[in-house]
């Protein structure tokens, strides 16, 4: 990938290359990009008919249990992606894209940070290329009809007690988290209970994320189940009458887009679902489009190896018939100590006992790579009074485990502070082994077994429960023809439990599946462990208020020390 | 504006123009077109501080009172575009960007129909630039962070019952009217009962469409009523400290849009509040920036006289300093002969009893032009069966008020078709007259008057009363500063008068005004003339139905006849 003269004057001058220029660094042709706004662009899917480019080799970036110091995922992502195009490698990475939730919520935006962010970060954090809006209106879309359909008293007999569809906002709002509507009289439609979702929790950005093309994006859109006749029958889209419509509002939407590193290298920003309530990987398109053109992906899965790589493999890369090369597992010193049971103000002190406690949460996770057949790197996250022998410490523990440990300084370094992690991942990938992809749990088992063995496989627990209610629901969904799905995991990602406070590697817990709902046109069985809320909340002092616009209307705050 | 071969290929191929070599026929530069997909622009403000170029003469295309036949207003406004282009004239068109909510629902797409058309079509009538979107998400981020601080029970002190801000959704969603939100126990927030706005009728659609700059955006956002306190003090945007917020979301969606004719002349397309329920133009800066890089601009105001263009004229023009040189009403025959008494089924047959009865509807609106000081031109939106001798009828009445009538064939003609047109308006525009804007109302008059004379000098009634709680929310207004403000009809689109019932010329009848809503930060008062419905619903069989996917990806079925 020779990015020449364009790539050192972006580098030197902080401004950002055309971005047909970034797109040519992948061998995509003119005609393919299709600009939105200054240096933003979607890629049109002709590229896929044309030969293959890249090796098209899979880097999965995942992490240790997070904890509220933070562990860099998407920062460590992109620093690697830079690294790699400084050894002279092919490297794209395809990267979620963020919901406007968090970024006006607690976290900020999603693009990485310091020296390792995909820009033009305010554009890709607000709106970018509207791909969410997109999903919105589809998602409100179907609500509406399903609405106008009880209002009118179709014939597809639906029970309004039974409909299942739930609206969608990209927001962080409690408030529209159960709600009424249908109120006012006659004139109001048929009130009944219902609630909105954030839009990244919406079947339809799963679906959007699963889709190989517009045809399949049809299709999986038409066999969405939005509730139930009386008589107890699924109701589909299709039944609606709406495929074709909610396909119109997503065809653009399901366009990879084209962003680039802070170092002018491309980077595919598309698709984002929530890795706790949804299953949390960028698009099945970016990153096939991604392999197509170049030698190295480098993508990852949201939270921590459990949920984010699981469903990435069990769904995702089932899906698709991708497997990863290689595993990026990132960890900050203070993180494991955190998980060694020491308070996260405490945690950047060296304290080799809690950390020597809390590596555990990381061989936990080291082992379910194992357990995938997978090869893992280790990324540290390095901070500057980061100590060496607690360094050395990790590093031979996961050496136990076959894991190389490699320091990552793209937060303060960019690319140069990820060489080491990028050649100890490089020398991983270009192995050029063959690749035999594992699964926690095959298809035709009955759901109780699949999630049994996901809790056993990758949380390391006893085995999984089932309340009675989501046992009956599993059945009668076996009944209706909509069993041989795998299952998404909807649990706390602040534990490999279902227990928000277990930290650590917890051992000796059962987890219990306490609701189940169909994602038939996702291709899902989604498995709720606990309360998880499916609409985030605003803290008390919302990011939205450090928001600021300079008198030449830069817009200021959407990032975390902004 | 010299168009050359590029155009003659466009209209040949009936192929788009590139949008750069569009935008250079309004003099601006590559480095103002920030492009959005392939065909689609925004334009920056930049070109604004360079010398005017276009001698920026306004058209105002207005209609008769609707009826259900349809007038075609946006197609005629695109006719006479293209026909004043085919004159030689320096012309572009500013109208408003449709809303899903229509295009889903009963009417289809709003870019016009036959080959009088913005194009791409589709494209305009599904996310456009992504401006709809980015205003549903400006008012949802307000909505959630009142609904946060009423959570926090912060020391705001806002009273959870006086909350006027409701949510927007561009749909049509009858069932989200009237909503009981925050349920659900503690972590749902606090319930109260409030509701959905459909986009177009947000205040902020408002704000954006009458915002001159960044600047003018955040001030008049920060000025925006969200409710009252438990003491009835009023709480604004700025209270809640989200106006940089809230105008990072809208900051693109402040540039206007750029697309062009069937005929590859250059479209403005930008802002779309609706007439009855909110004030009904396009944006001031993209009639602005029209009347900056153009000789001639054709825009238009939602609905009847009474609607969209007063507003155009007491709201908008007031605002923005602007004034036209010259109106056009948009009539069919059909259209008159409906407000004769003749039912729509039979209004495509001749009847000169019925049609001379109708014609006082037309009277009607172009008295109110003349007394607002303009020269109109009425245009015939022809169809083939029309009778000679019905359209001399027309001629001679619209001539004794001094309004020369055109036919309009711009839907079956494209621009050679609106010639005639074209020719008459030209010879209006170009007599150069001092322009001397004179309205129905002055500002500092109390609410009650302004409202008073608007009845009287714009609809014919005899006056307008008051109920009770909409005088005490008048006065309430004025005691809090916030006197001085021009007044927003909300009212029928199918009547002159606050009875839908009332085709044709209604006499000897007064208007109630039932409720009343300050939107501070758009910069008038907001006053309901009977139920307007502020949230549409979908008709039994809505046109989402109709849409399809062709093999080739093509969308078809989001217009009418497609």
């Amino acid at each position: 990938m020779d990015r020449g003269g364009s790539l050192r004057a972006a580098m030197a001058k902080s401004t950002l290359r055309p971005i047909t220029d970034v797109a040519k660094d992948l061998g995509l042709h003119d005609d393919d990009v299709i600009p939105y706004g200054r240096d933003k662009a979607k890629i049109d899917l002709a590229a896929l008919s044309r030969p293959k480019r890249g090796k098209g080799k899979v880097v999965l970036v995942s992490a240790i249990t997070p904890t509220p110091a933070g562990e860099g995922k998407t920062t460590t992502s992109i620093g690697l992606t830079m690294g790699l195009v400084r050894m002279g490698r092919s490297a794209v990475c395809a990267l979620r894209e963020p919901s406007l939730g968090p970024v006006f919520g607690v976290k900020g935006g999603g693009t990485g940070g310091g020296k390792a962010q995909v820009v033009p970060a305010n554009e890709i954090n607000l709106h970018f290329t509207g791909d969410l809006h997109a999903i919105t209106s589809a998602n409100n879309l179907l609500a509406a009809l399903v609405d106008n359909e009880l209002h009118f008293g179709g014939k597809l007999g639906i029970d309004p007690r039974r409909v299942t569809w739930r609206r969608a906002m990209d927001m962080n709002d409690r408030a529209l988290r159960d709600v009424v509507i249908g109120l006012g009289g006659r004139n109001g439609g048929v009130p009944r209970e219902s609630g909105f979702d954030i839009t990244a929790a919406s079947e339809i950005m799963a679906v959007l994320c699963l889709s190989e093309s517009m045809e399949d994006l049809q299709r999986r859109l038409g066999r969405i189940v939005i509730g139930r006749t009386f008589d107890q029958r699924p109701v589909t889209v299709d039944d609606l009458e709406a495929a074709p419509a909610l396909t119109a509002l997503l065809k653009d939407a399901l366009l990879p887009n084209l962003a680039q590193t802070m170092e002018g290298s491309p980077a595919l920003v598309h698709g984002g679902p929530f890795a706790n309530i949804a299953h949390g990987c960028s698009s099945v398109l970016a990153t096939k489009m991604a392999m197509h053109q170049a030698d190295i992906v480098v993508t990852e899965g949201g939270f921590g190896f459990d949920l984010g790589a699981e469903k990435f493999l069990d769904i995702k890369c089932r899906s698709a018939g991708i497997w990863p090369s290689a595993v990026v597992v990132v960890a900050t010193l203070r993180a494991l100590k955190f998980h060694g049971g020491v308070d996260p103000k405490d945690a950047g002190k060296p304290d080799p006992d809690a950390l020597a406690r809390g590596i555990a949460n990381l061989e936990r996770h080291l082992e379910t790579a194992r357990f995938f057949g997978l090869k893992s790197v280790v990324a540290i996250n390095a901070f500057d009074n980061d100590s060496e022998s607690e360094i050395a410490m990790v590093a031979e523990r996961a050496a136990a485990l076959g894991a190389p440990v490699a320091l990552s300084r793209g937060y303060t370094q960019g690319g140069a502070g990820s060489m080491d992690l990028a050649e100890k991942v490089a020398a991983v990938v270009e192995r050029d082994e063959p690749l035999t992809p594992k699964f926690a749990y095959e298809l035709d088992l009955p759901y109780a077994k699949k999630i049994d063995l996901i809790a056993k496989n990758v949380y390391g627990a006893d085995g999984a429960d089932l309340d009675a209610s989501a046992k009956a629901t599993l059945e009668k969904l076996e009944q209706d023809g909509y069993g041989g799905l795998p299952v998404c995991i909807a649990k706390t990602q602040l534990s490999v439990s279902d227990d928000p406070k277990k930290q650590g590697r917890p051992t000796g817990f059962r987890v219990t599946v306490r609701e189940v709902r169909l994602s038939a046109g996702a291709g899902f069985v989604v498995a709720l462990l606990g309360d998880v809320m499916t609409m985030p909340g605003l803290p008390k002092v919302p990011a939205a208020r450090n928001v600021r616009i300079e008198p030449d209307g830069t817009v200021r705050g959407l990032m975390q020390n902004d």
